[in-house]
């Protein structure tokens, strides 16, 4: 049994806004493959955007879209009761104004990943994640969405298949899970043990599994590794994870797409 | 000397916001063949954006992005002092968001046309110019300016044609011109005399040429006729244009372009 | 049995936007004797604020604070997930900000109505209803919560109690009643049958109840009729009923507090 | 020749918003007496604005508004072509919302101090400042504007005396001057040498002046150092004149007010 020959590491980027800066990008960049911009609603701003592309161009990160909630003061984390039309009409607005500044600069738009209480309310609120699926489709190149892996627990990549989206699956070594499969998300966030974080990767690139927090072994099937930007030590853990790729001969790139049947052995 | 075989009829569409309806967009789709939308800074929100391109989509009527200031509560009507990198990331922003409605439909981007205190700051400011200018660029797939004519008295025109942009010149007959061909914009819309109305677009067709207040007449090269929808008698007049051109033989279209050196006979 | 020496009409006000009117204070204002006015957070900005309390106080009409969500683009109907402390720092900002416009007049704020999905929400989030009750506590001079009646149904005037805080009891003639008191909301707002107002406020004024849409008679205690401004009669709807109140002998007047006891036969 | 017996330090704070940190309030708090806090236009929100008021009321420190242009993305350092009607409700509407908050705290507010661009603004918009000068007095409880003196300079604080508003000078030492007393903005916060801080600290305090870039004296009458709190050792500068202060015997406390004709020899 062999690990994939290459994995993605995607990354929240542009969460800054007007004055106020947010999130380490400059540092993070460079160990990253593609970067999940904000478009506005929630963090990120025109400016912002311009730049978080032209620093993905410079680092050869291919960048996908971030929507989340309007909603700055709540930074997009408080849920709001929106219909299935204000979700479309929000996702593709936001995908649309990233996607200018990629074009500007002859970029693709890569993916998209909901953003907090919009990411939430998409586990199971199936009419919703019906419109977002919807958005998706209607303003992607090449339809891509970024789930937490085991991707088939929640309404969004439900409704994402259907509509021939492909989803790509994301791990986490920087949360931990329940036995569950369920990312656990910490209020405040806290430094990880980066031997851990080595140690969990590489069973993760060998068995294919992660750990839970009571320590059993999930089998996960994950195409990109998802790092945190602003945690207390967010760059030495893309660092760990960048120097374990390399240790294990696995190659660090952008998710590309892969023939039908082979994806679900991507990591077996 | 003979008039167009065709001319272009443009409106400012989707400014509601919300739960405030602005405009009579409903009535006056059917009567132009382009729509200006807003984006969602001064007006426009993005259900709004999704029902103005729908509305259009089903009235054959192009469209064409009107972006402006952020700043809601002024309705973009308030000049800031914005920089050039301000005005490319807001410009780039709003019209990737409305192309990302107009794709979900399979329809193009078809111009620009800058709303409000933008317009006014464009008049003028030549950096900012420059850099809505290269917005334009970056985002249309035919980049096209829509100006008030005789558009070579302001910067954004002169720097869109630097970058190659064609700028369509548009004529006002539901406002009134100065002797030196400036648009008089009145603080409070009042209704036009409609026979009025028709006398003048008749001898601009005829003649290639608007009347001043004080009644001189000015040569002037434009190939679509601005009309407002949110006047006391917006759809009338509207109307009248239509029964006119119509009565003189000139087809109502959306601007299509035309060969090199054909462009300023166009009125000849 | 008598009815109650005097009544108080109370209108939502000052909802208008930037460039966007919304209802019909002008026509509105002469007939209501106290106002709730919008406080920006959905509706409403410092200029309309300004103008809706120089009107009001032109009238002779007492004004309330509506607060709402800080919502614009969903007008503050969209319910939001926060918490106690967001609920009671939004509240005690649109009350303060309103208070500044009025005390500049010398007038002095009435009472608190929330507004919308803030509204729904306090019927039974016991959390966020202490903490708005809270707010309303420490910012009014004479802490005044207006509700519909029956009061003691919700969670926000049961808290407000608690601290001391009068609770108003509203009763509408523009809306329906279920037979359990509840408030039937239209979700389009349609024209009121005049005659049928009018018949309805007699009998709550003799009888001291409503009838719901079944037809059954619902004692209810109120000390203020709730009118709207946005529906397509309301002007009528409000002039019907100052009519009945003349016809009746009941004064029209902002709600002046009254001695314990003698409220609950306020309308017996 | 005797220096003051005491003087105030002021600084702005309360300028993070929603989940973007800014400043060094916690760590500032202790070493100031009088805190300008944002007031949700330019920076602050409802959240950010009731911690300012707990922090400074633990801290002992009066609090003033400091209100700024609507403009959150440009931090309200983006001049914009408001009328004076703009200006005077949007003035009313922020300190009015910050009062609330200082009212349930049983808080007085202290003073107001414009911010950013609309300070800007009014050095020398005469209709737009006195309407700023309306809103001063008709919202503060004791009108008091902190303004950089020498304040006869300026079209706000001459629009302010009219009122019979009392105008207090400040004085800068992380600034320079030019030699006509004009601060100094630089675009970047740099450190400030704390031993030259000190030195021209002591000299104002016995001489009475500052000194300009090119070594001028200036006499300056000013009853408040303004501190910043974003500056690479902002903190730092703030104790080194603590201890100045604390040496020379002049106490730090909040101003509060003086006897006619006492103020022009305050530091003579």
């Amino acid at each position: 049994m062999s690990g994939p020959a290459s994995i993605d590491i995607n990354c929240d980027c542009g969460e800054s806004f007007g004055n106020w800066p947010m999130g380490a990008d400059d540092a993070i960049m460079p160990l990253i493959t593609t970067a999940n911009a904000a478009c506005g609603f929630h963090g990120g701003d025109p400016q912002v955007m311009r730049k978080t592309v032209a620093l993905a161009h410079e680092n050869g990160v291919a960048v996908g879209a971030h929507p989340g909630l309007p909603d700055l003061v709540g930074f997009g984390r408080r849920k709001m009761d929106i219909t299935p039309d204000d979700a479309y009409a929000m996702v593709v607005y936001q995908v649309g104004a990233l996607k200018a500044f990629l074009e500007a600069r002859k970029m693709t738009l890569h993916h998209v990943k909901p953003h907090g209480a919009l990411y939430v309310m998409l586990h199971d609120q199936e009419e919703v994640a019906a419109a977002v699926a919807e958005a998706i489709h209607d303003t992607c190149p090449v339809p891509l969405l970024y789930w937490p892996a085991p991707v088939e627990m929640h309404a969004l990549p439900r409704a994402a298949r259907k509509l021939g989206i492909d989803v790509v699956g994301e791990v986490y070594f920087d949360l931990g899970y329940s036995d569950e499969a369920k990312l656990i998300v910490e209020r405040k966030k806290v430094a990880n043990d980066l031997g851990d974080v080595a140690r969990r990767l590489r069973r993760f690139l060998s068995e294919g599994v992660v750990e839970s927090i009571s320590g059993k072994a999930i089998p996960i099937v994950a195409e990109t590794i998802c790092v945190h930007g602003d945690g207390p030590n967010s760059v030495e853990i893309a660092r760990t994870i960048r120097t374990v790729l390399a240790e294990e001969g696995v190659k660090a790139e952008a998710w590309r797409g892969s023939p039908p049947g082979n994806r679900q052995r991507a990591i077996a």
